[in-house]
């Protein structure tokens, strides 16, 4: 068969968070157009069914008895796809640029003269809340999204982590489940036992699990709910306003004097 | 005709930043499902050709020489649709929740007894900065993210901007341009005047633009290129890494020393 040749071609797509209703038409038209799949972890394999079948796809993440690829491994891998197949998707979880170590790929592609393009993914970050009406900036309540890792590159917690428990942020902590304690006793540090948490692994998945409580609680809550990795943390009075119930708190979203505020353009008080 | 009985509910739907191509299968799907759709100028008007002919179109943004219909009256449009039309989607740029004041009209439906659902999209503070190659999260630049606004309630800027201005996060104002002086002024304090900085307006569209500088040089770059609202400011050495020929800086992304490096698993070793 004659050889055609293809220009070599990168693109770092977002798979959103996991139910395949999130990801994007740019997501689907990638995968459709693409010669190679590298895929992990965190993206849904049932995405594969819209690749073209005669399109290669390759698992790069971790498997039962098997050690995860390394990421320089990973990055050569794209570099000799390209060159010798065309045009690579590299499938991730969520948003490419979110913790994804799609910089890194980036790097390794143009280095080699491939070309690059980023198409964006729902972060799990801002989508998964959303999805259990958690309103991360809702007015009155929070100006502003902080979201951090609990994995850093050195094995130790990020520095940001002790600042963001400073502010009035709402707190997105990505890949933070085995430093939960941790992050949990920077909270108590600066007196916050009462700030409502929830933690949320396979978020958007049939297999979802949530777990509600407050700084002081939220250990508890995660051990009877058996949640584990991967999960995200999200921390701030924002969970509290679908999550009253489970806080025992005293303002649950939806009651009549709030609707009754808005009507006058003058809730909440708070700032 | 027989009039349908339709159950009442309200779909917050996010659009994502502009680009259609952006959108999740999710939004057109229920876009399509929808008797009745209330947009505004953050969302592409080209989503309504995805809508059912028979469902009622609403623009509830501003307009030439009209004021911006006002919170309390979109909330109630919500109720008063819903309740007569059954199937509501709130149309809304970027995320339903960031910045979006979707919160306020969850409340106004649930209050009303209207059940709610949200349809995440891709936010314009995460999904612009990937387009653009801005690796929000570069590993060895940033760990993390602080997604802020220029537009607070009161009209005063968000005290959480001088508190970012301390961190080592990336920093993504939504909304801030008309406070573009202020927020420089605020990291000159904090003596970041070579902080990379870029704006970007119109991000996905045929007509975006986009200013790139130093905390020092931004308001010169902004002004040149005639950016105004909206469009997303990013503040952070991660600007640097795809834009640092405009910045004269000498570490632009895809040098080969970083793939070298990426090879062994090495780098960065700043952190």
């Amino acid at each position: 068969m004659k050889k055609i040749y293809k220009k070599p071609k990168l693109s770092l797509v977002g798979a959103g968070p996991g139910d395949i209703g999130l990801v994007t038409i740019n997501c689907l038209q990638t995968l459709r157009s693409a010669d190679v799949i590298l895929y992990d972890k965190l993206a849904n394999t049932d995405l594969l069914d819209f690749a073209s079948w005669e399109s290669e796809k390759i698992y790069v993440g971790k498997s039962p008895g098997n050690h995860c690829m390394k990421q320089s491994a990973i990055n050569e891998l794209i570099v000799k796809k390209a060159l010798a197949c065309g045009h690579v998707a590299r499938l991730k979880g969520g948003d490419p640029f979110i913790f994804g170590r799609g910089y890194e790929e980036m790097v390794a592609a143009k280095a080699a003269g491939i070309e690059v393009e980023v198409v964006p993914g729902v972060s799990s970050s801002i989508g998964l809340a959303g999805l259990k009406q958690i309103p991360l900036t809702a007015r009155g309540y929070s100006e502003s999204i902080w979201i951090t890792t609990g994995t850093t590159q050195t094995g130790a917690i990020s520095k940001d982590i002790y600042l963001a428990a400073k502010s009035n942020s709402t707190i997105v902590i990505l890949m933070g489940m085995h430093r939960v304690e941790k992050i949990v006793a920077i909270f108590l540090e600066e007196n916050k036992q009462s700030m409502p948490v929830a933690v949320i692994q396979n978020g958007s998945l049939p297999d979802e699990k949530i777990a509600i409580g407050t700084i002081s609680t939220i250990l508890t809550e995660v051990k009877e709910k058996k949640i584990k990795s991967p999960a995200i943390i999200i921390i701030g009075e924002v969970v509290n306003l679908n999550y009253a119930e489970q806080l025992s708190s005293s303002i649950p979203a939806g009651r009549p004097e709030d609707y009754i505020n808005y009507q006058n353009d003058i809730f909440p008080a708070k700032f």
